[in-house]
């Protein structure tokens, strides 16, 4: 299979990038192709601006529309068709980060912000005018999965961790970018106090990401609810009679009535009710 | 007051400068002090770099210790010296956005990135070795809050809506950002289905934000819970008797057990059980 490895740590020695080099070498073992992008080795621009959509440069930018029309157009800026390139030849795609402010690296928020046009990334209409998005889109069919190394220990970022649960804090990349553009979304890897690491440690934890990989095509997704299956209205709002009294982000996995999920899971891959 | 408004927008013509301009009027108005990074204006760089940190260049780059160095041995790059000069300067910090997938735009998670480096935003020990982070830190004392423009209706962001709560949507922000760093966090001032706001709608929008603004240094802040206030174990999880049986980002507000939050609020500032 296709694999594309997006990373983003300003350190080619880190611990990301050597379980990124371990973790490739397994892939290519395995038989399967890789491309990378490497945002920091390629010096990613990450910050949207006029120049990303070569025509008509003139007048208000409206960022959706303007990038719509580019991407229609044929005109948006050569680095960014060059990653919708190598998004449309994969199929599956490895997101790896430090996790910096709860959040992704700003080198890689800015890959999704400026690669992820209207029109590819959203704001794409059946002929009846509904959206395609949340388990469909351009990215339908392919697979997701995100490497994440943060520095607070496992119970910290779990149900009842102070940093929140991981699940959570991911959810807007997993739920809000994988899932809304298509992707079917794997559990993430998670890799915590990667501060403090004790060198021992690190062949299990190479060992644990290499085996997560190798589930890749195979494992089951987190059971994202498609926006158009009949779990929501015409609001976009979720039906009364799935996960009844179910608030918040857990309320738009398939199973929040199962309670799979409790203060004694580990690192919980989601966390019902 | 003092207030730092950090927006972070590419168009001067967007509906965001236009209610940053009008907003911007109102607190001077009101006879505010007021500095300004608007980021766009600024080409803010947000890229974490070995650059960040002028001594000791040489070397593995550890974001975290390598910052600290810096920040102790006063040779951080000067644009960020700069912004920690107008933060420290602030009784209370604003921070504008459009929400782009779910998440800041990548100029602005690079500036939190950048500036909130080790010493200044965290890792930042009490004598016995304990850090003060979560209701306590460099910037204790002051206010935050978030003015965020989203595409999606209010229905969509609302408790059971499929973008999710843009209240947990925002918790990464909110709590592991400004909560984290000492700030009080007021609730957000939400505008929803910012791509398609009626002109005559404009004004009620404005307004909106000007009454919230006028409350910015005595409306009640989010109930997050203090690191160190009794609410967690050593380990950082919640004690059992705290929000019982609750899990995820809503156990972290002092009130999660009164059930404040449900379906029939329009945009929640939390949602509690």
């Amino acid at each position: 299979m296709k694999i594309l490895w997006v990373s983003a740590h300003p350190e080619p020695k880190s611990l990301n990038a050597a379980l990124r080099s371990d973790a490739l070498a397994a892939l290519r073992g395995a038989g399967h192709e890789i491309r990378t992008s490497d945002l920091y080795e390629m010096r990613w621009n990450p910050v949207v601006t006029a120049d990303d959509f070569a025509h008509d440069p003139t007048g208000r930018l409206l960022v959706g529309a303007r990038s719509g029309r580019a991407l229609a157009e044929g005109t948006l800026a050569p680095d960014i068709l060059a990653e919708q390139r190598k998004l449309g030849w994969a199929d599956a795609v490895i997101v790896q980060f430090p996790l910096w402010w709860y959040g992704m690296p700003a080198i890689l928020k800015g890959w999704f912000d400026r690669v992820f046009v209207e029109g590819y990334g959203y704001g794409i209409r059946r002929e009846d005018g509904s959206t395609r998005r949340y388990g469909e889109g351009t990215l339908a069919g392919k697979r997701a999965m995100t490497v994440v190394s943060f520095g607070g220990s496992a119970d910290s970022a779990g149900p009842r961790g102070i940093n929140g649960p991981m699940d959570e804090v991911l959810f807007p990349i997993h739920h809000g970018i994988f899932w809304y553009t298509g992707m079917s979304v794997l559990p993430p890897v998670l890799i915590d106090s990667a501060d403090r690491l004790p060198a021992e440690h690190y062949p299990g934890v190479a060992a644990r990401l290499i085996e997560r990989l190798s589930g890749l095509f195979t494992d089951t997704p987190l059971p994202f609810r498609s926006q158009n299956g009949g779990d929501y209205d015409d609001r976009f709002v979720l039906r009364e009679d799935r996960a009844p009294g179910v608030t918040g982000l857990r309320a738009h996995y398939a199973d929040a009535e199962s309670g799979t999920c409790g203060p004694e899971a580990e690192l919980p891959t989601h966390c019902a009710v």
